[in-house]
């Protein structure tokens, strides 16, 4: 089992990345990974990072690319110009079966345009899109699709993400039948947008174990497994709820500050924090799985630290393994809905 | 100033918004309230709760109501059916000069339905929709407008939206040139939706003091004034946060169950989790005012506390004293978009 790591892709430089890779490796015999990008730069700093552990080095390698997409860049145009660029290079190596997926923390529009380009869609799959766990009051994560790739959705493609979505819940978190629920605001039939409306009936006759409309507020309740909307919508959930969490950490941090009683409280209360903060870490998650392309991919986020790239190669390795993308294109055939008319 | 309080209206029952009545009239001496109910169970309750207070008790009345619309109820169908409903009665109430400005804690389809059947909308108004504050991390608040009136919009909605939510901040809160956001998943021109890319140009060249787009992260920053969205995102949004606080609160409270240290910890910290509390709660906020309508009404949360409903009639009676709604029909006379379809 091997893993394209792109080297240059976070926020946080490649050191991160080789660290990233070293600590997969080590948690998992049977893997190796490719490090992506300047060859020396990346070799010289393997050197100074994995001195002690020839094992770990032994299965982390490095492939050249010469060039970055930013964050600034557009990705489209980007990953059409830059040919020797991380992520496209990375996805050249699925494409020819040199790596079974690529992990990358870098733009993640451009990550997404490479995989399509260099690995094509799944067969029958309209538009692919980006998954993301999100954690919940429950002890498990609900998964949340699309989160940004597409913004202007037809019902067609939201029942597709249900279906790729509910695979991967069933087969990376072996849950049974997943529960998937439509974002809306209310419960009831009959209520939401015009998109919520016409895609309702189609998930209702799927052989997905659909439990209605759900609403903004069941998101963090653990009470759905997958939650599905367009990317638009998805979007700003993951980005409002990134906002709430770090502007209620300013406004506790400034009450705290305050006063030394609270400030001694903090202290005290530090492991039940550090408890909360690893339940509703990111990094937990290892990434978002690119679902509908035909290969393996995960984005993670710009800032995500070594431990967030370990589990992403090793939630990578876990969705080759499994063939999710096979798991999909069975269910689809199972109960195809307009064919025509999704694939246009 | 005299405002109708729907006293049926909310999940915590009359003596709630009974309470909520007094503490109103006690804040502001030039201040009525009128309690919307049954009269008989009304007027008995008051003697009980305002029993000392002859002078407050002087200034709550209470006008007749027979029914009551549940949260259950179809909105449009209740108000056309049961004509003689606390939110009915109200705004007519209102309509008839009797009132000058109405407040409910109901439900809020059905608060809606019965400020338009009775005031009628604002000229030129095509969609009257409800506002809302949303705490920040820079001790003011940011109004996102539409939060669930309007699910379907076009560009000129929300444009409409963003013209009224400004008049609003700039007359209740003293906002000087409000700063008005449009909610996308990028900062970029050119970023999010096609109802995005179709309104951004609207309010680039309308007079209002139009920053960009805006990401779901910068909710709750503190750097815009003014957030526009369609009702159906706003909707989402807004229960996602409440949910997120939720689910945060509930882990936190589990972790800190795990151990003593940390619920002595939680004690010397309560303070300063109050202070937080008082500065996220939207009791403070007042309520969510209903714009584009012929006239003044709030929403207020189903579980609005006595403070919350006191401050919404505070803020009810500043809203009809500002003469919000005259100002909305100057600033959209200053700057006509394609007025003939606006109103279709």
């Amino acid at each position: 089992m091997k893993i394209a790591l792109d080297a240059m892709g976070g926020d946080t430089g490649p050191d991160v990345a080789i660290l990233g890779a070293l600590a997969a490796v080590r948690a998992r015999s049977d893997l190796e990974v490719v490090l992506i990008g300047p060859e020396e730069l990346l070799k010289g700093r393997m050197q100074d990072l994995a001195r002690d552990d020839a094992g770990a080095q032994s299965r982390v390698s490095v492939h050249p690319a010469s060039e970055v997409i930013t964050m600034e860049d557009v990705p489209v145009d980007a990953v059409r110009k830059k040919k020797d660029a991380t992520v496209v290079v990375g996805f050249d190596l699925v494409k020819h079966g040199q790596a079974d997926a690529m992990v990358s923390a870098g733009n993640s529009g451009a990550t997404m345009a490479a995989a399509v380009k260099k690995l094509g869609r799944l067969p029958g799959i309209a538009r692919p899109g980006i998954a993301s766990f999100f954690p919940t009051a429950k002890n498990r994560p609900v998964m949340i699709m699309d989160i940004g790739a597409n913004v202007d959705c037809r019902s067609q493609h939201l029942y597709q993400f249900a279906v790729m979505a509910s695979c991967y819940v069933r087969l990376v978190l072996n849950t049974d039948r997943p529960r998937v629920g439509l974002l809306s605001i209310g419960a009831e039939t009959g209520k939401g947008n015009a998109l919520v409306k016409e895609c309702y009936p189609l998930l209702q006759s799927s052989p997905l174990n659909f439990i209605g409309n759900v609403e903004g507020r069941d998101v963090y309740r653990g009470n759905v497994d997958v939650v599905v909307c367009d990317g638009f919508i998805g979007n700003i959930l993951l980005k409002t709820s990134e906002g709430l969490a770090e502007a209620a950490q300013q406004v506790i941090r400034g009450e705290i500050l305050k006063s030394w009683r609270a400030r001694l409280g903090y202290v005290l209360m530090r492991g039940a924090l550090a408890g909360f903060k690893k339940q509703v870490d990111y990094a937990e998650y290892g990434g978002a799985p690119l679902l509908g392309v035909n290969g393996t991919g995960i984005i993670c986020h710009g800032a995500s630290s070594a431990a967030a790239l370990r589990k992403a190669c090793l939630v990578a390795a876990d969705m080759a393994q499994h063939d999710i993308n096979a798991a999909i294109v069975r269910l689809l055939g199972e109960y195809q809905v307009e064919q025509d008319s999704v694939a246009s």
